[in-house]
């Protein structure tokens, strides 16, 4: 048998599985959280950047792959709320690659951990095969009584979302379409879809404001879409949760160039880097608008709510097991939860 | 230019370069400092192995590099005497890779981190296009004042080395020369040999003793072998160094294999994981004696002395920086510095 037979998820099982009990606290969510003899706790967090897997030289420069690598750590943090404290860059790259690509890539990582006050301090290089590979480990702070997991939902809850959902996806869509045209096409609703793509924003002021609000109970970062994160949240808290697709926050420029298809790439899409909360039903109003007030730019978006587990009926190509129940005027069925091992259907 | 045009240690050295320098303060030694608010320091290391460039699947098994990718992190921790943390596996693996390859890795990678009490916490897989790469972060504890670093070295010092060097690359050499009979042979000093290359043992125990002794100065491992690592202390120091090749620890079994040629696998050879210290030269003789009381299975050598930078004679090879003065009666010349970037001219 070999990996491409079995996803991903099932691989992180199989090394869940073969760990002692006391080491499994924390696998459910997206960071380890160390908790040190004094102080606050430390939240850690690795990710990999694979080339032909998670980007393509031909869709993406050095530079926006320098920015994402450390970008998609930050977002880890930012799901915790936590202050970013140092990360640590692992390549290997082919020994034909252009010098340029690696000073190009190296500047704009530490031009971003420079603006998040996130110190490089250490990491590893070699040589590889072929393709260039990326590791990042990123460690923060956050205090035990703000640390919002997820596996902390309630029933009740409001499910709400920061930004809006699709916008990376149908970026990346728009750039494997027509690689080389893109940069200079001069369309502002196009233009717009590639850069959330090619520069996801790390939500860490926004994160770091809601881990204070007492009211939201579980957070995490919108990494592989809505589709495959939110069951990983409702499984974590053993719960399941309806959610209203028309309800999902769109922006213009992904309604412009993808119309009735834009829920589809909000619900399917991955790598918007947005923050998933749940949050008290009865604060949600007053937690918005004092969101809103300190944020004037953004949104905060209800979703949906979580519910007793397997009371969601499954209407939309779910598997059955995540208790999910997508209300949709849309038709969903067809979206696959995206596994890097298996060749995903949509993406 | 490509990187294959230069050095590893430019690529860190244009790293470094690029980053503001308060970050800079730890940059020099193999691990990362960082200091909490309150309680012991942090430690962390990263480390690659790359397939094709630290291994090849037909010289090591699944379970020997599961092994070694972990224990080579380890030495890092052992370096500076911390207490191991947590450590965090990042794979990037080709779809078409045995099942079995992945479970024989993932247990004896966890077994090795049960028997070091160092819990896997967290880490990151995807597919890989071709080839298996492998990054391992680890978190260590120790003290501020019994932190050994590559820096602190002083004129005077007595160099000092554990266990034997040179039988990690010789035993790479005879898996090389015969791949497939090795395991079979039943010669016991090859056997030997090939088990210090597959299964280097991280000298945690010894390097944890050692960084409590206030008469131990500076301290690393020996990761890339003796002829490249001395100098990363010495440049550290500002100092040079006189080594007497003479007095390397040698195993008889790399003596009875390689007979004349073992010193050249002692100073060129890399991956042995010993630990390399210098140690206050009136408290030399007290220290070894409490050492090998403490570790009766191990030796302590004594093989040379720290000096002002620039006072060393080259006479074997060196590029005259260096500053080390390496006083043999065997012929060193052509010994190269090992880079993954460039291709070495001997291991």
């Amino acid at each position: 048998m070999k990996l491409s037979d079995i996803g991903e998820d099932h691989l992180i099982g199989e090394i869940h599985r073969r760990c002692p009990p006391e080491w499994k606290a924390d696998f459910s969510d997206d960071v380890a959280i160390l908790a040190g003899a004094k102080g606050p706790l430390m939240v850690v967090s690795v990710d990999n950047l694979v080339e032909g897997v998670h980007f393509r030289t031909t869709t993406s420069s050095a530079k926006d792959i320098g920015y994402k690598s450390l970008a998609v750590n930050l977002s880890d943090l930012a799901a915790k709320g936590a202050k970013p404290r140092a990360c640590f860059l692992s390549l290997a790259l082919p020994p034909d690659l252009a010098v340029d690509w690696f000073y190009d890539f190296v500047a704009e990582f530490i031009e971003l951990a420079k603006n998040s006050k996130c110190p490089l301090r250490g990491g590893d290089s070699s040589r590889s095969a072929s393709g260039i590979f990326i590791s990042v480990t990123i460690i923060g702070e956050q205090r035990l009584d703000r640390m919002k997991r997820r596996a902390q939902a309630q029933i009740g809850d409001v499910i709400a979302v920061t930004g809006t959902l699709g916008d990376s996806a149908a970026g990346l869509a728009l750039l494997e379409q027509s690689p080389l045209s893109s940069k200079n096409r001069g369309d502002q609703a196009r233009a717009h879809l590639i850069a959330r793509h090619r520069r996801p924003t790390p939500r860490l002021r926004e994160g770091s404001w809601l881990a204070k609000q007492s009211s939201v109970q579980a957070m995490m970062d919108l990494s592989d879409g809505l589709w495959t994160d939110l069951p990983r949240m409702t499984k974590a808290s053993r719960l399941g949760a309806l959610i209203r697709v028309d309800d999902l926050p769109l922006s213009e420029e992904l309604l412009l160039e993808f119309g009735d298809k834009a829920q589809r790439w909000a619900v399917g899409g991955g790598e918007d880097y947005e923050l998933l909360l749940t949050v008290k039903s009865a604060s949600f109003p007053d937690l918005r608008r004092r969101f809103l007030a300190q944020f004037p730019e953004q949104r905060l978006t209800a979703i949906g709510e979580m519910y007793k587990a397997n009371t969601g009926k499954m209407n939309a190509g779910g598997d059955g097991s995540d208790g999910i129940d997508w209300q949709s005027s849309v038709e969903l069925s067809g979206l696959s939860v995206y596994s890097h091992f298996k060749k995903p259907v949509h993406r």
